[in-house]
This record gives C-alpha cells, sequence and structure tokens, in this order.
C-alpha cells in the first residue's frame, strides 16, 4: 500500500461515495467524479443503490480503470444510512457481508471486483468508536477474506478502534483526510452542526490539499499543525460544487507532484 | 446431471424452499428438512431470507451436506415474491444477480457455494411463460458464468420458455416435478385455486412418487399417464405436513431403490 | 363539480404530482409547482414520500391555497410505482385505504385534508383497464366514505373503467386531459415508447391548451378532432421544461379567458 | 381514567400487542388473545403489520369490543422494531404521526378507532429515557389533537420521560405493569438478558398480578416492596404460553374481584 509522508510522496489515492441513486431517484455527478478519482465507494443497496445502478456504476468504475470499494451501510434506505442503527453485532456482521458480496459479484460480471471497503455514513461513524460494530464490520471483512483469499483493506480515518482490530486480523489499515472539512486539533473533525465544518472555498480546499501534499501536515481549525498520515483524500461527490472541488484538489495535486492513484 | 428415467435410474433429487424466515419472523420447519432434502432453494433477501437468516441456513446446508441453490425473487417482501411485479428486463437481471451473489459469497463464507438456481414464486412462473423476465434470468446466469466461469443449472418445471433460452447459451436444464400437486393431462399443474390441486394424503403422495420412481410416469387428474423427465422433486417445506410428507416421499423412493442425490 | 365543455366554461383545474422525494433522493420543483397548480396529487408513501415530505408538502399547499389529493401506487418504491404488481384485490384496497388515511391525517394536521384521489403510475393505467384492480381502489374509496362520510372524487382519464365503478357507488368521477402527450383517433394515449409521446415544444402545448380551452377539442396525432370533457388539465412536475410548460398552459388558459381553479 | 389504588379499585385493564404479522408471515395469537385483553396495541406498519392485517385486526378488535390503540415503531421491518434508530426529531414525529393516522383511518373503516398510543419496541424505550424521541412522540400525538380534537392517552410504564412531556400538553397519561417481568428495587424491570428477567411460571404470575390487584404492590427481585399506581396490565401474546399466562391473569384478577376493562 502506498502513502504520503512528510518527506517525499509519489502518490496518493482519492475516493468519493458513487452510485448513490436508487430506482427513479438520482443522486450524484457519477461520470464526472468518475473521471476525477482513484477509487469509487459504491453503495451496496441498504442505504442506496438499487441492482441496475450498482452494474452501471462498477462498469463505469472499470471502464474509467477506477478502483471499486464497497460501501455497506446499515440498512436505512429512509434515512440514506446516516442514522445509527442498534442491530446485534450478529446481524451487522452478516448485513455487512451480504452488501459487500453482493457488489463483488456485480462487479466481477463487469470485468473488476471489490478491492476494498469504506463503510458509509453512521456505519461509518461507528467503525471509529463504537466497540460492537467495529468488530461486527471487520468479522465481515475476516469471513469475507477466509472464505476467498482476498483480505480487503478497510479504509478509515486515523485513530478509528475498527482499524485496530483489522490490524489484529491481517488486514490493511488505510487512512484518509478530508480536504473540505475543518479539523479539531486533536485530529478529528469539527462536528457538522458546527460553522465552518464543511470547507466550500475552493482555494482554501487547494491549499490545505497542497500543504498536506507538500508537508503531511494538517491546520486545525485553532491553527494547530496536525501530523496526518493518510493514503487517500475524500472527496464529496454529492454537494453543488463537487467536481470543482475535486478538479482543484486534482490541480493541487499535480502542482505539488504528487500522482493521484488508487492505494490498492 | 443425473435424472430419473423409466427404464431403471439410481438417483433423484429432492428439494424444497429454506431460509424463508425474515428478522423476528419465522418460517419453515428447515432444521427437519435439511436431514431430509438433497438440495436446498435458499432466499436471497428480496421476498424472503435476511442476511443473518443466510449465513445460519447455508451454514447448516453444508453441516447436512446438501446442496444450495439460489433462489431468487421479485423484489416484494409484503407479497413474499408471489406477485408478478413488471420489471424491466435490465432491472430484473440486475435484482437476479444481485441475489445470486449475495447468496453465493454467503454461502462461501460458509464453506459452500451456489450450485444452482430455481425461481421463487411469480418469477418462477414467469419463466415458463413471460418472455422477457425468462431470457432476463437467463441474462443474469450468463453473466454470473462469463464473470466466475460457473455454468450454473437452472431448475424449472418441463417445458420452461427459459430452459430454451438456457440451454442455448450452454446452461444446464435440470426438470422437477411436484410430488403433491395435481397434474392437468398437459402436464401443467392444476392451479392452485381449483380443488384437489395440492394432495395433502400421504399415503396418495407416496404412491405417485413410487410409481414415478419405477415407472416414470405421473397420473394427471384425469386418468391421463404422463411421461415426465425429471432429476428433481420438489417439496414443500411451510406447511404443516411439510415434514411428514418428506419422509414418506424419501421412503417410497427407498423401497424403490432410488437413492436420493443432488442433481449437481 | 366544475368542468370545462365546448360551449364557454369560466374555470379548470391543474394538477402535478408532488411530495415525490424520499429521505435524502429529491425530486420535483413542488415549490415551484405549487405556484401553478390547483390541486397536487401527493404521494403516500409507497412509491414515493416519506413522512417528513408528505408533512412539508401538505403544509405548503395548505399555504398556497392548493387542493390536496391523495396519490397511492403499488407498494414499490425501487421502481417507483410504475411498474405493474399483481396485488390481491383484498391486499390492494387495504393499501390504498393505509395510504389515503395516512396522508389525509398528515394533511389535517397541516390544516387541510385530502379532498381528492388519483392513483400513480401503473396503478393509474390499471384503473382504466384492469377489472380486479379499478374494483379495488374503488373499494378502498367507498370504505373511506362510509367511516368518514366524505365521498372523494376519483381523477382519472375519460373512459376509465374505475370510473364506471365507482359511480356505481355515488363517487364523483372527474377526468383529466394530457397537455403535453399525443394522443390516438380513439381518445388514449400514445405509447411512451412510440415517437412524439411527449410534447416538449412550449408553444405546441399552449397551442394545445388554447384550443381546448376555447373548443373543448383535442386534435389527436392523426389529426382527428377529439370531444373531450375533462375538469383538469395534467402537469408533469419533474421534468427540466415542467415550470416552463406549467407557466405556457397558465397563460395560454388566462388569454382563452378560463380561471384556474379546482375541481373540488 | 381508571386505575387501580391499594384500597379497593373496581377495575383494570389488560393490553397486548397484535397485528404483528406481515404478508405471508404470521406471528401472534391473535384470535384467543382478544378474547382475554380489553387493549389491543395494533402494529402499524412500520415494524410489523402490513395494511391487509391493520384491516383484519381491527375488524376482529371492533368485534370483540376491544379498544384499539396504535402501536408505532421506528421505521425497522428487518429488526422488528427493537433497534434503536437514531432518527432526527422531525423524522420521527412524521413517521408516528403517518402510523397513527393510517392505523386511525382504517380502524375508523372498522367501526371503531384509535383511543391510545403505546410505542413498540426500541420506541417504547427511548420514550422512557431519551429526551428528543420522547418530545418526538409527544409532538406527533399534539398535532393529532389540535387537528381531531382527540387527546390520545400515551401508554407507558411508571416514570417515563414522554409521560411528563404528554402531561405539559394535556395529554393522559396511563401507567402499566408487566405480569411476566421481574422488577429491580427501583421500580424498573429487570434486563431481559439477566436471568429470572421474564417469568414463565403460571402460578407465579398470577400470584403476582393478586397481590398488585388486592395490594397494589410488587415484590422486586430483591424482595423489595413497590407502590406502583398502574391502569393497565401488559401480556405478551407472541410467547408460547401467552395464552395460558393471558388466562390466568384474568382468573387472578376475577378472584381478587376485579373486572378488566379498557383505562380509556
Amino acid at each position: 500500500m502506498k502513502g504520503l509522508t512528510v518527506a517525499a510522496q509519489p502518490s496518493i489515492d482519492l475516493n468519493a461515495d458513487l452510485g448513490e441513486s436508487f430506482g427513479s431517484w438520482q443522486m450524484g455527478q457519477d461520470t464526472a467524479m468518475l473521471s476525477l478519482v482513484s477509487s469509487a465507494n459504491i453503495a451496496c443497496g441498504f442505504h442506496a443503490g438499487d441492482p441496475v445502478t450498482l452494474r452501471r456504476t462498477t462498469q463505469a468504475a472499470a471502464e474509467a480503470s477506477v478502483t471499486v470499494g464497497a460501501h455497506p451501510a446499515y440498512r436505512d434506505l429512509a434515512g440514506f444510512g446516516r442514522r445509527f442503527v442498534d442491530a446485534a453485532a450478529e446481524e451487522l456482521t452478516a448485513d455487512v457481508l451480504y452488501q459487500l458480496c453482493a457488489l463483488d459479484g456485480i462487479a466481477a460480471a463487469a470485468g473488476t471486483g471489490v478491492r476494498y471497503l469504506k463503510p458509509h455514513g453512521a456505519l461509518y461513524h461507528a467503525c471509529h468508536s463504537h466497540p460492537g460494530h467495529a468488530r461486527a464490520v471487520v468479522e465481515a471483512l475476516t469471513a469475507f477474506a477466509e472464505a476467498t483469499g482476498r483480505a480487503l483493506p478497510l479504509l478509515l480515518a486515523p485513530g478509528a478502534l475498527a482499524h485496530r482490530l483489522a490490524a489484529e486480523r491481517g488486514l490493511p489499515t488505510p487512512q484518509e483526510i478530508f480536504a473540505d472539512r475543518a479539523y479539531q486539533p486533536d485530529g478529528t473533525l469539527v462536528s457538522r452542526r458546527a460553522p465552518g465544518a464543511v470547507v466550500t472555498d475552493i482555494p482554501a480546499v487547494a491549499e490545505t490539499v497542497q500543504r498536506y501534499a507538500e508537508e503531511g501536515t494538517i491546520i486545525a481549525a485553532d491553527g494547530t499543525s496536525l501530523q496526518i498520515q493518510a493514503q487517500s483524500i475524500c472527496l464529496h461527490g454529492d454537494t453543488p460544487g463537487a467536481v470543482a472541488i475535486a478538479e482543484a484538489v486534482r490541480g493541487a495535486l499535480s502542482g505539488a507532484g504528487v500522482v493521484v492513484e488508487s492505494f490498492v
């Protein structure tokens, strides 16, 4: 696995959530984003992503040579997977495995396959702090690895509880940063509900990425300089300025001599 | 593929629908049935079968050395997949592929895998008579075969439209008969709404199976003797007398010197 | 109930489908459309319309003095209610009654109530030609009328089978025309799959509406002049040019001296 | 509202959860329970209870002169509403109102109506301890009361947070006890996961009810005598011995000279 370090690093991954349409409802600018990212977190049907959408998205990712990641969620269409659901660990492991296998098979039919897993929404957050659910997700990856011989990387933010458990099982644990989110001095994100949590100013995002590319640091909201080790930068694909921000991020990386390529 | 012919045939398959619980709702007598059948048509989540149920059922099937088949359906929990849904062909192919791949991955985690596919409920009937949907199911199997190299048999009743299409694609086309259903002179089933459509008299079912085992024939409701080539006998797992009927069928086969084993 | 006749008629209704978002997925331009229509067909949760969306939409309709209609559908989120579902009559009646009552209560909490019912998508079509389902919908309206004393009008196209059944039960049967659809000589719509089925040319739509307002006639695709009695014109709210077309229709009606007001 | 006090009280309510089948899946022994309870908490479709089941159950309740209560839940069919879902307050209020209105309309068509509300599963627990969700449920009842003039009682265990909020809004706040659950010295229930949490010994349940009927007290697991004011006793309808326990409870009440009747 590649990664960006302070000294000098040739490449980093860009990831975004794709395939989040459902039936007649459209979401995101998948076509544009596929030309900008190196990894696509593709919805698996429980928070978004009907099977036709999954087929089309995996086919488009394969054509664009973008790495396919599974983006499983709690079973919650109405809440788009953004609501914590207090599932039993056994249920959650089975739900994640089901979603992962469904997408993997559909990706295989598109000539590719699932190469990593990044949990979606509330499940992503649970993987950082909820012991039972963090373990349940790792159990699903472990079961998949035992059945297929493929130890899929688990993509999360630095410090995730599930990363410790995944490492114990021999699963790769790539880390990601957010180019358009404000950080707290402890390295966690400023809550979305706080003012300034999401950065929409494109030059500011570009500057953040450039600094990270050159120095491996991120400046927290209070000015603290944070040293963060990450193999991927997360972009948002469903906001109005998503494409423009993604282009600015690529521009900043290019200016800093960093190649965009998948961490896998 | 093995099959029962008039002259003398050593073996036949017994199949039943399993894994049809959902969340807190239980259905069927899966444990008992797994000791009696050679093939289990396992629900895939669209008409029944939450992921925990799928894991447990595939594990139990693996332990009982019962062959796992995928039992996909229209997306219709409220109707248990028994209602025709006029899905577009592209949707249906994707829905079937999604269900098949999800179950196959879960079965792999249980140490086994999907070895055949039998559509459920209204989709089963559509495979016999609805050109667009029959083709859509075969497309899903074809996509699966191309991606995995595994040409799964498609289990249906004799004369199914989808069997013709499957044969053109090089997919095996095993046929099944129903031990407890009345037949019309043309070899199709008497409608469930007609009196006498379902046979609950155990000796009568046993006699039907014994005659089929010895002569390869079934007597239609009007007395016509039907010559039917089948590799499997379908049993029902969710009726009150299901287990007793299954035991009677096994007894009749045993008495006729026919071994019960999967057609795969 | 008011209606437009050949001779001279002061008013006609404009209706459109609203409230079709679901969770994080947005659909339609509800705010703009509410300033243009006199009746809103509001989704009830089975094909679209989560409860928050229903509350917001009924509140907005009440504020805009737009009449609220129930827009029930088959239970089919993934297909947006556009796929025929072969439900049993008893199921369908209960499904429609459930949706109608839920929306009616939510509309009451918004200071208004359901004043008519227009089935959505495939259920709309079934009401024109499927005897069992047409009857099932009328049964739901009849049960509602008996329980509440409110005989809700059933809005459909001319010649609908369900209109005959509704009339027998003493339910009002308002008819609608489509301003942007091509008609066949027999008064039915040209299939959406045929070229020219949907008219997107704004002047052409305006001309159609002006002619209907002045003469009560619609010119079919082959030039036949159709005499159609209608109390409402259906507009589409979810197409790119929806608002512009709606404005053109209002302009044409205004130019012809026809007032836009609900048929209720 | 009636209630049982220490001194002497003529009547108490018996309530149980009913209408919890869904499509082809059956749950509970509704027919038997309807002859034993005075109040039925009827599922509203989000955790169980398809519309046909709601119609049948409300009709049967009306015929048995059993009071109908709404039993809304989080939107969670797969978890049967037993899993906490971190819904936004606005969502939850709308979800509860939607369920309440749907059932109320269906009950009206059965000649009755919803007379009280008891939240189901995880939502029941949230009403006791989750400020935001407790308030959201009360907001739904308040909106219903404002729209219909009907201030529905909210049935919960003693000490519920939502009861304080409901009382502020002028809503009745009946309390219930559990005949077959062990209590802690502070009046709360012993966790279901602890040994002895659920009492299945029929004489023991009968003794508990008799003591409560005569003295208004319940003996906690450690022997503490708890003075509890309750208007209803909750019975379980979906356990193997449910009917026998319900009969024993009725017998004990009858022996103590207490009449079973709804608290409404």
